[in-house]
């Protein structure tokens, strides 16, 4: 049902008059995420902490309106958007690392904390949080759970969900539940955890998380290549997996990225290259400066036009800078983006490059292709204006095709972005009903009355 | 109800007549585990494939058996014995590595490839498959799946469950799903995967799975350090770990377990050590030189006895086959064995240490602790007589007082061995009710009439 008054009110008494809104232009605020899909809530909070968000629950579940936990909103598949409405629960305030134990290699954080921030903070000690996505300057560790962010580094070192050990999660009905460990190992029951990680905040509400961290890597080295050719960088990639090499980082643009992000930044980077690869090496200063050589050669003896490793870290942080541009950059030359995260088996880039290159002359779109080589996990971003309907059937049947061709290569639809609302109508081209009935019902296990972030991940 | 002739007959029919069988020497054979819980089977079946499992979950799901899958039978939590009767499903059969692929570095296997012998097919292909539980030499890589194996190892490269892409598994209705993914990224959905490993074979069988593999170390190398006071010994894992070495593996013995291997190995171990420290640090040569350096000399300040750098691979051997005898060598002292795997933060180790030296005093019981300590998982055995009510009551009163002083400096009851029928008893110590109860509708959802591998987990 839609917050009325009295709903409104009781709201209000839970989280205090400063910390909920029903003015248009919060609403408007709170409205979509990087996937650009706008829906009105009809009311938005701000929590302090789990008892509040039980609260809320406990009365979204009694009164059956639906609540939409949401982090920084930076999601690209619709995750946090109101797509029927309700109170959107804006998970900033609860923003503490509540503790960086160096004896245990642990953490302890609230949802809202900026994964940025966080990875300063355990840097300052020593220690290193490998998950980054291109949006961790602003996404939040909540939402990088509710996702299972990933990001460049996780060719070596995995994703979210390798780097959680326990949750504190309040559940539609109001529950408060711990789950997991606080130590390296844990196997008593049901892995409740890492179910939780990657649920796109359609099973409970994430308070609190005990996170794990590792020594920070003495030395970081990155390497840049051009290729004249973006079938000769994908198989450049390949090889170096074929080799046993497992860098921290194998980015891969085309050129259509790299025009982008040098238009936008003007740094100098070589326009007429056909596709480019940023690849980061992590280690000890003699591993490192050994990996650098092994793959520089790698990439000379495969083709690369030319090899550059970065001399200083203002060097390497301006490679990442444009890395990091493209997603927003792109908008340059379209007024929406249709962004998919598809992952091939890494043998299988070569084919998929060549794929997206023939779907993209075939639909004359722009389309720029980028992303997390190194794992597999291309993004395809396909420019187009969607009040122009003949763009956007073209841009649908690109993606459509994008995602058969992916499957077909033994891939998956989505690497790190989630199916939110975006995805879910492809959702059945990889899971089977059986598959979807059980998430069905796991679902209905967690929020029988379905006020948790109701019309994602499932298709109509 | 039990498996009566024509139900015989039928499970006869799926699998074959050489497949099965009612013979009582047959039934004592797969009526325990390491656990040495003994409940007799009403059949044992050994199917060949999904479909052979698929029509026996059928006819179990419609007849309302229990069936119980098993691996090798080397779990030490009783989860594979089948306390309510019912056919035996012994997974040895599906054997087969389907494919190592060294350009995308994963691997397809069936359950029933043991572990020792997958380990050895990867690293011919210069691949590795970190998992490393101490059964390795005979159990199977799905039962590893089911209890989330872990091993010394996985101090640096975690568990089971890390390394797992994606499964196929039987559901108790007999349908055969997919989960996961064969690349190194996937959020599609929700994370069935990571809920079957470690489920305890409760809520599916596994019949095939896609594995993720590293390039092989270069090199391993072995230290051996000798300590006065096992204290001492607990002291220098926290301190490496303080000094953000994290070696491939750091396993404590106390004296008791050190005398136990040598008087069954006869190899020189110096029986009148008070602990031992087992620590191997992995990498490239160089890495591996330095790291055993400073590992040497953080042992030494600490105050160990004697380092030993082990000077070849069979020293290093010989030491592996003390640690990994110790388990089996306790039946020297008694008959029967308790033995629980709790884990508690690395940095309290010292305390759960001087705890566990408390308990044997008090109890006056043979008590060996030894483990992984790296990760804070130490194994605790207390021998004893069963037949001797008296012994029992102690025994059972330190395992109380164990599990309870683990919970409170923050730990868990079980690292790695899992609830199954021991631990059961003791799950409501550690997980709340809620948690509990959402396991519990989760069990219903993929089992509802509870036919697959009842009595496990949940406390009666």
């Amino acid at each position: 049902m839609k917050i009325n008054d009295s709903l409104f009110q009781k709201l209000r008494e839970i989280v205090g008059k400063s910390n909920c809104s029903r003015e248009k232009e919060d609403l408007a605020c709170y409205a979509y995420d990087a996937a650009a899909q706008v829906c009105l809530p009809d009311a938005v909070l701000f929590p302090k902490d789990a008892e509040e968000i039980s609260a809320i629950l406990k009365l979204a579940d009694a009164e059956n309106f639906p609540v939409i936990p949401r982090g920084a909103g930076s999601g690209m598949s619709g995750g946090s958007v109101p797509v029927r409405g309700g109170a959107v629960l804006v998970m900033t305030r609860p923003n503490r690392i509540l503790e960086i134990d160096r004896n245990n290699l642990i953490a302890h954080a609230e949802p809202g904390v900026v994964t940025g921030h966080f990875h300063k903070a355990v840097e300052n000690e020593g220690l290193f949080y490998p998950p980054d996505p291109a949006s961790s300057e602003f996404s939040t560790l909540g939402g990088n759970m509710a996702e299972c962010a990933g990001g460049p580094r996780a060719v070596k070192y995995g994703v979210t969900r390798d780097y959680v050990l326990g949750l504190e999660v309040v559940l539609p009905g109001g529950d408060i539940i711990h789950t997991g460990v606080q130590t390296a190992k844990g196997v008593v029951g049901y892995d409740l955890t890492r179910l939780l990680i990657g649920s796109e905040g359609t099973l409970g509400v994430i308070t609190k998380m005990t996170l794990r961290l590792l020594p920070l890597p003495e030395s970081v080295k990155t390497v840049t290549a051009f290729f004249d050719r973006m079938e000769t960088a994908a198989e450049t990639v390949s090889e170096i997996i074929r080799r046993r090499i497992i860098p921290r980082t194998v980015e891969y643009m085309d050129n259509a990225s790299i025009r982008c992000a040098e238009n936008y930044l003007k740094i100098g980077l070589p326009t007429e290259a056909d596709a480019l690869l940023l690849i980061e090496a992590d280690g000890t200063e003699a591993e490192t400066a050994s990996a650098v050589r092994e793959i520089e050669e790698i990439c000379l003896s495969q083709g690369a036009m030319r090899v550059e490793a970065a001399k200083t870290k203002a060097d390497a942080a301006k490679l990442w800078k444009a890395r990091k541009a493209i997603s927003p950059a792109l908008f340059q030359y379209a007024p929406d983006k249709i962004n998919e995260d598809i992952v091939v088996p890494r043998s299988r880039i070569p084919d998929m490059v060549r794929k997206i290159r023939a779907l993209k002359s075939e639909s004359g779109l722009f389309v720029a292709s980028f992303g997390h080589a190194g794992d597999g996990n291309i993004h395809v971003s396909v420019m187009l204006d969607k009040k122009n309907r003949a763009e956007l059937r073209k841009a649908e049947a690109v993606i459509d095709e994008l995602f058969d061709y992916t499957l077909e290569l033994g891939g998956t639809i989505s690497g790190e972005h989630g199916i939110g609302v975006t995805k879910s109508p492809y959702i059945s081209k990889e899971i089977g009903e059986v598959e979807l009935n059980l998430m069905r019902k796991i679902k209905a296990v967690f929020d029988p009355r379905g006020i948790l972030n109701p019309g994602k991940i499932f298709p109509k």
